[in-house]
């Protein structure tokens, strides 16, 4: 579904939505149970964790006054289609990556991560300092959301891969799983791109309907088994250097909540960003160990490769630009992290390499 | 004050935590103000932002139940005296940066900062993953607190100088404020090192007392106003790569309040943690560009600093390896940083590293 016949469908949310913010607010009297959806299979690591965390957090933190229900992919709705769900109303919110959702606006691509753009830590800063949760909601009013990040994978795996990479050419013809406008660049250097649920990724990968994947890094990749299927595994890639998960609340039942409500679901998303990075990268360190103790083979894209890799990510970027909200949205993420990797490059870039140096 | 000297003249506010956690909790009916003291000067740049922060967040989200009144440093007791006060009772919370209570246990200043220690992803990590938080708790125990991180100001910089530094022979006999472990390094170089609260350091600086300071990085130092007095600045440093700052309840109190209660003031203290960081990352650029356009000349040390530096910092934590709990930490810390500096390097180091060679 594109962004145009959503929104010709969805009228309804969308004009609810509108007469919403209007009216005074009806404060829910008593428990409520809110239901969340998710894009991730039950269990899933580190994604559905988080969903995990941000409902729990908000239960524990207002007594169970909002208690957060968890549906996985599937058990209510199919992964990708928790956007309209909860835009429509038939879900209250949903956690998942809002990359998935570039097909109802490509803008919603820098709110996981786009090829050769933030890494976490510059994410965090846009996103809280530099106007990216304001553009965040200005997406939302479009389609009947408040959303907030709400998890961070951190620097995804190049991914697991059925032969090595040794130039551009090597990825024509290959049927390769990466969503958002990451898959989109891989597309231009020939590749047959797939975008397939985290949950149906193991049984796509083993029953060759795709050569190679990229899912998370070293932890979450481990718990999900690729290394059962393939040992070629390259660790830094280009298409999502600190992907952001997502909470977003059906924009009507966000402002039927009380202030206080209101305030606790923003914290507890903007705490598992946090939470859910460390999670990440606490545990990929031990986990490539693991891997490589296993006889997975530990990969670098060549130089070329990545070139190539910079040359298809600008002309998906260059496309999309004729969207003026993807331009705003472009165009503040990029001025922010400019400012922001400058001085993480002068001062903890300085720091670790000294210290690399001094200690050994 | 020691800690054989504190533990002795604190023995109400432990016996009075200790009993405690035997008797059924009470939970305070109806509203109830939380006096929270801080180690910084009302509106201090960042850090007392962060203080402000927490308190706004927890008031917010208990709709007011726990509404925390903020006592700026001098208000109601000192910078360096909040801890005492807290401890015994004297205020319910402090928000500071726990090293400077390195006096009562030297383990406080791993959660802020130790010399050549980690950066505040890696602080991350290591607390909210690698068993941190439950060794900032043991030390809490010992004093009656109950402590969470709460602010982070990222990697600091070098610092303010009177004359340029060429060798580790000019520190000698140099006049210089950092506090914590990374003073005491400098102490080794020769330095005559003073501890001094953030709001006094202006007046210190300008007025000889010192002839060079330390004090966060460019955004806070411009604001502090440092570059009227020199335009000699250092930028990567080696004591402080990545400070967290933190909110200490006493521990009475604290066990006191319901669950909800205790969870709003652990999320909100995280959350602010990961905005504070952000805070200081986003600003930092653009401060430096304006300190460079007034005149600041911007430096690195040379190698033979950082490595003299690192002798020294070796050195300090190596004296304070016979106490159990600072080994302890300090091994948990280290453990924890060697993990995931290693994996941080494989993927964003890798990828930041093609980004700046791809796209220039």
């Amino acid at each position: 579904m594109d962004r145009r016949s959503f929104l010709k469908t969805s009228a309804l949310g969308g004009a609810a939505a509108a007469t919403t913010a209007l009216a005074a607010p009806a404060y829910a009297q008593g428990n409520r149970t809110l239901t969340m959806v998710t894009t991730w299979g039950r269990g899933l690591a580190g994604v559905f964790d988080a969903a995990q965390r941000v409902a729990d957090n908000i239960t524990a933190m207002t007594d169970g006054q909002l208690t957060v229900e968890i549906k996985a992919a599937g058990e209510l709705v199919g992964a990708f289609e928790v956007f309209d769900a909860v835009s429509s109303g038939q879900a209250d919110m949903y956690h998942g990556a809002d990359y998935y959702f570039v097909g109802q606006h490509p803008g919603y691509a820098f709110f996981t991560a786009v090829p050769f753009g933030m890494t976490a830590q510059e994410l965090s800063n846009w996103y809280y300092m530099d106007g990216g949760m304001e553009l965040h909601d200005e997406l939302g009013q479009i389609f009947g959301l408040k959303s907030f990040l709400a998890g961070n994978t951190g620097a995804q795996a190049g991914g697991w891969f059925s032969k090595e990479i040794n130039s551009p050419e090597d990825f024509n013809g290959l049927k390769f799983r990466m969503p958002g406008l990451g898959g989109k660049a891989l597309g231009k250097l020939g590749a047959s791109v797939q975008n397939i649920p985290g949950s149906e990724v193991y049984q796509a990968l083993s029953s060759g309907a795709i050569d190679g994947t990229e899912w998370i890094g070293p932890w979450a990749d481990e718990k999900a088994g690729f290394q059962e299927i393939t040992k070629i595994y390259y660790t830094a890639g280009f298409h999502e250097p600190g992907a952001g998960l997502s909470v977003a609340t059906n924009r009507e039942v966000f402002e039927s909540l009380s202030p206080a409500h209101q305030k606790v679901i923003e914290i507890a998303s903007a705490e598992c960003h946090q939470w859910n990075l460390s999670q990440f990268l606490a545990n990929n360190g031990a986990a490539l160990a693991r891997l490589q103790a296993g006889g997975v083979k530990i990969m670098e894209f060549p130089d070329s490769v990545w070139d190539a890799f910079g040359k298809a990510s600008k002309e998906v970027l260059a496309e999309n630009m004729s969207d003026e909200l993807f331009k705003k949205i472009h165009d503040s993420a990029m001025a922010s992290m400019k400012s922001s990797s400058a001085w993480i490059e002068t001062s903890s870039g300085v720091y670790t390499k000294q210290r690399d140096r001094v200690l050994g």
